[in-house]
């Protein structure tokens, strides 16, 4: 129905790879911040945020190679969703590492590691998806469980919101604590978005 | 110039039609909720739970057809908008009767009421139009009444909180009330989204 | 590949140079909001709403062109991705207004001007694209700028939020200021969400 992969398309899934490997990267980062202390954390959100320049650089080769490309192996527009899919994850991931050191938090809620960790397995299906959009077989797996941890980080997300409104006496920290609380699942958010493109992409090659 | 609709395609508009009528039982539930004393409320947001899942079976089944159907009554990516957008707008009405639950919010303003208000009559209307979604036709009217609903809602969301502001001096419960606020505001949201696909579906189908 | 543009696919893109040079207006009006006292301000958030509502006229033009014409410059749903993308800008613009007023927040910190700067320039850049999605060149520099505007604004948004906490003591004002803040910031994003649309659609034609 449509043309075959041809040897060049291979460039593409490489460069999603590496952007979502820029995602593992990210995630490591920001579980280290967790029990990091202020200087340190000062200077790993230095390094999130050289991650996230690098992630650019993937997507910005992406989008020219993609403007040169005559054949794509997807549609343009869902070549372009997952590139900018990535793109939504690494800032949803660099944000949350920002807002911890802007809004100096302190010492964070022990149930915060939960959610992160939950973002760490996003990056890494993620991450491990990407080579298989080459034959677009195999996904399946990836955008369930994908699904599954995005609800499983909404409820995190909502509990630990609702222990800050019970253990927190200070209206400006549960503000605080509150608006890094709402990165981290709004990153989640994005895992969920990229693994509902690749669902599509999956659904019309089929 | 598309396949015409064959008997097996009712089927689909059959799932999406239940999906939406699990929105109207979400929102009679949440209706209930704002009347409710805490232990009825406890209550009421486990049914909507329940809800919440049954409309989470009705789109796997639904994807599940999709996956096995060689040809779709719409294109692919637009079946599964259809089924995505339920489902957001059910995932919107459990987290605000969640969040009246776990927040402890207690007696909510009256206001709340014409917010909710809003919702219901928006799920009646998506659970009315799923069926036409067959003939493409007649759809006109629920997608411009729910544009006009979400507008509706959108000013009553903003009155709300600056009325919230000027009443409540408790900022935890300011924080909380608002955050209740945005989600039933973001209900409407999705509903609006979910009508906006239709309408783009309907658009390719003239 | 695609039908050559008609002469009166020219309709199409007048509609959406008027829409997107509401933006402009809206911005003027914004930025004018930010200087204003009291009374001023609550006159220019009703100026600011008849743009909105002039907008909406220009966006209902272009959908009832959109219904009548059989063949069209891009693809139907494109066509309509760029009408809706144009009205959130102007809903996200109005928005922020109308907080302004409804939350009484009286003197804004500085810093918000160079907030209502880049969506100044983000409205004017939008403008002066619009007409040339006619031919689909000489966008690269729009999108590109804009995606950078957006990084501008989104920076600009967490130093002043952090800025927020660590000058105002009263958690009342804080929460109402970061609310006119978010939604200045969501105005960003809606720009940012435009140019992407416009992107797609570039490259679609390339």
């Amino acid at each position: 129905m449509r043309f075959r992969l041809t040897p060049q398309d291979g460039a593409f899934f490489e460069l999603l790879t590496t952007s979502a490997g820029h995602l593992v990267e990210g995630a490591d980062l920001l579980t280290r911040m967790l029990s990091a202390d202020r200087t340190q954390r000062v200077r790993l959100a230095e390094r999130l945020h050289e991650v996230e320049q690098a992630a650019d650089e993937s997507a910005r080769a992406f989008l020219s190679r993609l403007n040169k490309t005559f054949v794509t192996p997807f549609d343009r527009d869902d070549m372009y969703s997952l590139a900018s899919g990535i793109d939504d994850c690494m800032d949803a991931i660099d944000e949350a590492g920002d807002l911890m050191v802007l809004y100096k938090v302190g010492v964070l809620p022990t149930g915060v590691g939960e959610l992160v960790g939950v973002l760490h397995r996003c990056a890494e299906l993620t991450a491990q998806a990407m080579p298989r959009l080459r034959s677009t077989t195999d996904l399946h797996e990836y955008w369930v469980e994908v699904d599954r941890l995005e609800h499983l980080a909404d409820r995190a997300y909502r509990r630990l919101v609702a222990e800050l409104f019970d253990e927190e006496a200070d209206p400006i920290k549960v503000i605080k604590l509150k608006g890094v609380l709402d990165a981290l699942e709004e990153a989640a958010d994005c895992f969920e978005r990229l693994a509902n493109s690749v669902e599509t992409i999956a659904l019309k090659e089929s």
